[in-house]
């Protein structure tokens, strides 16, 4: 073969190799925070190539992944037990290649402006507590990206080891509203029995000073907790109103943390296409 | 330069002039209809090449706008009056691409199985109108896909043609709905003054056999309507629940055709990166 050839497919082959083995690390901010620890992302995943976008490699596979993803985020399907089987690798590479966190709406849009604040300490803002402050993405990416069903056992173990990992667009907003003077309040549906190990989390992941955190009541029945997430979160809000709060806004990641009245001036639904809450 | 090396470049240049130029029309269903009138799907826009999926594209542009058309999806963007002028690449080529039909809840959802009817003759399903049963791409490819503010005397010039299309997923759903005996009822913010032309237009594209067509009154005052279109909406939406009709469905391209009390019992939120009602 010529040498001009033999050049080309060289250059041809190093571009290949070079998107055929990355490892991921989830983007974390390493600053010193609160209690000094250093925040270090550990690796959690080693990705295969996307070869293609995400709409070619689902077609071929027969299902759309990213039009069923875009019908998650708006809330066109629902009820969901599990991420279609095809989708596995689509969903993968979406939250592990960057894609996901660039779709946070905190790094998307720009709260600030549209924030017109009283300064009056009664202004709080509801956060979320999985995949919104912090993320299981260790744990799912472990376990097939929610392609089988929910283990409640399982999970809840890993929760107990309180190694979750902050979303560093949450922590970034969550600290620049206490900046402003906005209170934080965690309101979650994990449960009282897991209080401790939540604190300790979310302390090693540099979130500290928040007002309230509201969890359920520790009820639990083979992987069933009592009630709605949507009547469990929209009656804590209530009551936060009630006591002369005012919910300046609310960010979560199902459409449970959002729906139902009060929803607060100014919610963010982040996306989550690993499991739905109804 | 060697063989080789011109047959490998030449293969080359042969796939990226392969992708330069495609002329695009909708997908639309070639079905004889009531009216026995064939459905043509009109040349609208010659795309030049996408080079790299749209989130590349948008980086370089300074914007991501698949996370913006995200955000607009979520509803955590709202109140905009054009799309980013960076994005309208981005938009152009995912209306005109094939990406947006694919979104379409109505390709990418199944109703039907969660669709429990009783029956009676008293059951109804909500469409929207413009960019939900109707389409005016060919109006927005030609202005820029939404990146200038929207001109009101313009748009309704066009409007007054009766040339919008049909978005083929809507019409199949609505067409679906017909024969399982839900009655189709259209809530639109087009005005009275627009029944005409509108009734016409319907017809033109393959749609018969509604229940009603609620249209806003016709008080207009430099593009202003008065009242909200979620104030409007639920509202007629409340009439119909009042006169003994359930509500098995609603379908619409903005958040506020679905927000509201009474929503209907399934709701469909079609993608829309190209404005804003609020």
């Amino acid at each position: 073969m010529a040498t001009e050839a033999r050049l080309l497919l060289l250059l041809f082959l190093t571009a290949a190799a070079s998107a055929w083995e990355m490892n991921i690390r989830l983007p974390t901010e390493r600053l010193a925070y609160g209690g000094g620890e250093a925040v270090v992302a550990p690796l959690i995943h080693a990705l295969r190539p996307l070869l293609g976008f995400g709409g070619q490699l689902a077609a071929r596979a027969g299902v759309a992944c990213d039009s069923w993803r875009l019908a998650v985020e708006a809330h066109n399907v629902f009820g969901w037990k599990k991420v279609p089987a095809s989708c596995e690798g689509y969903v993968g590479h979406y939250m592990l290649g960057g894609h996901y966190h660039r779709d946070s709406p905190s790094s998307s849009t720009r709260p600030s402006p549209t924030l017109k604040l009283a300064g009056n300490g009664k202004e709080i803002w509801v956060f979320d507590i999985d995949e919104t402050s912090l993320s299981n993405l260790p744990y799912f990416a472990k376990h097939g990206f929610r392609t089988t069903l929910y283990n409640d056992t399982c999970f809840r173990e890993y929760v107990a080891e309180g190694s979750t990992l902050a979303l560093p667009e949450t922590r970034r907003l969550y600290r620049r509203l206490l900046q402003l003077g906005v209170k934080p309040v965690f309101l979650t549906s994990r449960t009282e029995d897991e209080r401790n190990i939540t604190v300790t989390n979310l302390r090693r992941q540099g979130y500290s000073g928040w007002m309230k955190l509201l969890l359920k009541p520790a009820v639990h029945t083979a992987g069933e907790l009592l009630g709605s997430a949507v009547a469990f979160k929209s009656g804590e809000r209530q009551k936060l109103e009630d006591a002369g709060f005012t919910i300046v806004g609310n960010i979560g990641d199902q459409w449970s943390d959002i729906l139902g009245a009060p929803e607060g001036a100014r919610t963010f639904k982040l996306p989550d296409p690993l499991y739905y809450i109804g």
